[in-house]
């Protein structure tokens, strides 16, 4: 409760939040702790009652910048508790071999699996510490004057309909957002979805004996160059599997038969730990999923409607920053009303600035990071650079900071870890052609030496 | 009539086209001439019997892809007959001193200025040659189940509701395409909007005593750097004036005087073609209209839905290609349809595929030409290169056709167009270098050999 009277300013605005998931439960922290009237409207009904749910990726990375945005809300020991560490990529190999790649060998950070059912269950019920946060849940959206701030929902089961009039509506309902929808028909909003022409599926390895059947501890990547499978561990011991592949490779797996060679060909190793019979019935009852990439301009309607997460800045799940970037939506908000109080006008318009090229950038930093997943990481020249980068952020530890760790244990803005990445692209190229020329010079000038002492010349 | 059945193979199949603009009167033409059952819903009333309609820009430049969709229909003549041919581009300076730079100095191939509610209206007329074509006004589309080829319209001024169900819908319901939305929800649909930051208003030049206030047979721009204001010729002797201009700069543009002086510093000499009251009047009663890019991919679903014109790929409108590329996309269907008869499924995803990059490219040059036309063709590195584009095409007028020349009067894929002014200009800076090399050796060779002479060595 003294968390939710911390400030007692004018907090006559009345907040609506539309999506109850990860960024939307949130965002309504977030606010709510502000102290203002905050109303969440969520489609489905309470995930804390229901079943899993279908069609949504089972568990997440966590990393710096979700952990920041849980702190704020007194939430990340909580979590901590229940992520399981993965301190790097553990490579499988086409032979079953794997190779430990960390992610930050110098000091030994990691990022964090963690499921999203659970995620969200605790975060909607930490709401529950301020009675100025109210969840509805069975509450679809229908219709939307997002200028008057008019919401019309309805209740899928009942077919009930409410009207609600707030004075900001914040749009939290992911990658295929309605409120969004109504954001494209204003003037001077720019908008594009991007789909990608691979698809994924999820499939499961089960807990052995009660135990993980694979190191836990560690990302697991089988990279194939055009393909590729993940797995991220879980709770109960089990891990989901994910794998990434163009449709069209999808569409030639027709078969039991088909699926156990494919497997058998590329994954020999995790067909055991799957299961041949789990394997063939999950992959053929699952319908490959399509991956979307979404970036807009400007996020926000004057003082009277915003966008946040996946409904901002949908991205691939290539550099597990989706949900990261959406729980940094909530801190950069935070940090601006702290500046702009309740000038909403002010703070989002703000919020619009510094936000949009960051999330565009990680957008197209989570698309270049499925190449380097599925294929880069094999080669050696990816190794090498990855030393070199290892080495230079060792001794250099607050100015050579690798693009992987600035993005993930940083705060640095997106945009600013690619920009350090371009940098030590252009240092290292000029490097290596100095030595280069160096090195040829030595050879050229040893040869001349060699051939006058052998008095050739 | 002998058109209308031209073919006789199983026309059974039902189209419905959204949208009774230029494209969609004129995809109305051609499969009406293909002997298809069209039906035509246009959510206005039918503009042959109203005023003109406010917020669209009055006329248009129609160029060669426009043309032969027209002639595919048997309507070149007509239009001809009312278009005003615009030669080349007449350029006025701030101190109102005009350059003529023609299109074609070669073969003094023209663009015409036609005005859209004439065109729209020759083109509805038409249909009423194809007694299998049926217009529809006053319908607005309200709901679609675009996979189940149904549609639900209503009478704007009854509020009646309209029910239909059709074997596939094209939309043609320009940039702001409500068919298009609804196909945004479809996985797989790639789609951008993008927003310039600069707005437009219309103004108008009134005749002078039934003739023409300016010399009529060109496109006059007042190209000014970071803005430009451009007119085009009207049968009834008047110019529509378009001023384009960041929106920053209309809203300093707050009192008459501000408009005033605005105007006497940048146009000086089409104020008195305006009128000074004429121009206050126009310009404070209008509100900048915005302008928007839309690229998208792919354009069709299956064998139900099509979307051409602006719908598909709205462009900004600085190289007059809009209502162009829109034509075109009826020829291309026209000879996609020759190819493949009434497999819909085929004939649609060829377009899709045969079509996008080339709309995308032609999105892109129209966003490049208002850079040419504003700020570059004031410049003497662009008349230079003009002028060596024209002598090359002049000897090559095979192989060296310059970017305006094979967009505005070839049938050249637009994408191809781009890949031969790159080819150009590599080839253009390649023999600049060897030239400037070559003008350098010269250089020093003289002075060593001056010196030489005068004996210093």
């Amino acid at each position: 409760m003294s968390q939710a009277t911390q400030s007692d300013s004018n907090k006559s605005t009345k907040i609506t939040i539309v999506g109850g998931g990860l960024v939307g439960s949130l965002a309504a922290l977030h606010l709510g702790k502000r102290g203002y009237e905050v109303h969440l409207y969520e489609y489905r009904d309470d995930i804390r009652k229901s079943q899993l749910v279908a069609g949504r990726s089972i568990n997440l990375a966590l990393s710096a910048r979700g952990r920041r945005a849980l702190t704020e809300v007194g939430l990340e020991d909580v979590l901590l508790d229940h992520g399981i560490p993965m301190r790097g990529r553990m490579l499988h190999d086409i032979k079953g071999r794997t190779t430990f790649v960390p992610y930050d060998r110098n000091t030994n950070q990691c990022i964090y699996s963690v499921g999203r059912k659970h995620l969200n269950e605790i975060l909607l019920t930490a709401t529950e510490n301020y009675p100025n946060v109210h969840l509805h849940f069975n509450h679809k959206l229908m219709t939307a004057k997002l200028k008057h701030g008019e919401l019309n929902f309805v209740n899928p089961n009942t077919r009930e309909t409410f009207q609600v009039n707030t004075d900001l509506v914040i749009g939290c309902d992911g990658a295929y957002s309605a409120i969004r929808k109504h954001m494209l028909q204003h003037h001077g909003f720019d908008y594009s979805q991007t789909y990608i022409e691979h698809g994924y599926i999820e499939l499961c390895i089960p807990s052995n004996n009660n135990e993980f059947a694979m190191p836990p501890n560690y990302l697991h990547i089988w990279p194939r160059g055009k393909f590729m499978m993940i797995a991220l561990p879980n709770q109960d011991k089990t891990w989901t599997v994910t794998l990434f592949m163009p449709f069209k490779n999808f569409e030639k797996l027709k078969s039991s038969q088909d699926i156990l060679l494919f497997f058998e060909e590329h994954f020999a190793d995790a067909v055991p730990l799957i299961g041949e019979r789990r394997l063939i019935e999950d992959f053929a009852k699952t319908k490959p999923q399509h991956l979307v990439s979404v970036k807009c301009h400007p996020y926000h309607i004057d003082a009277k409607v915003l966008l946040m997460g996946d409904a901002a800045h949908a991205m691939v799940p290539f550099f597990g920053q989706g949900m990261n970037a959406g729980f940094e939506d909530c801190t950069l908000l935070s940090q601006i009303l702290d500046k702009y109080g309740d000038d909403f006008k002010a703070a989002l318009s703000e919020f619009s600035e510094t936000r949009w090229e960051n999330a565009h950038t990680i957008c197209d930093l989570a698309m270049y990071n499925y190449i380097e997943m599925r294929d880069l990481v094999t080669r050696l020249s990816f190794r090498i650079r990855k030393s070199v980068d290892d080495f230079l952020f060792w001794i250099m530890p607050t100015k050579w900071m690798p693009l992987y760790n600035s993005v993930s244990f940083s705060h640095m803005p997106y945009k600013k870890c690619l920009e350090n990445r371009k940098w030590q692209d252009n240092i290292l190229n000029r490097t290596i052609a100095t030595l280069t020329g160096t090195l040829i010079a030595t050879l050229v000038y040893g040869c001349f030496v060699y051939i006058k002492n052998s008095s050739i010349i």
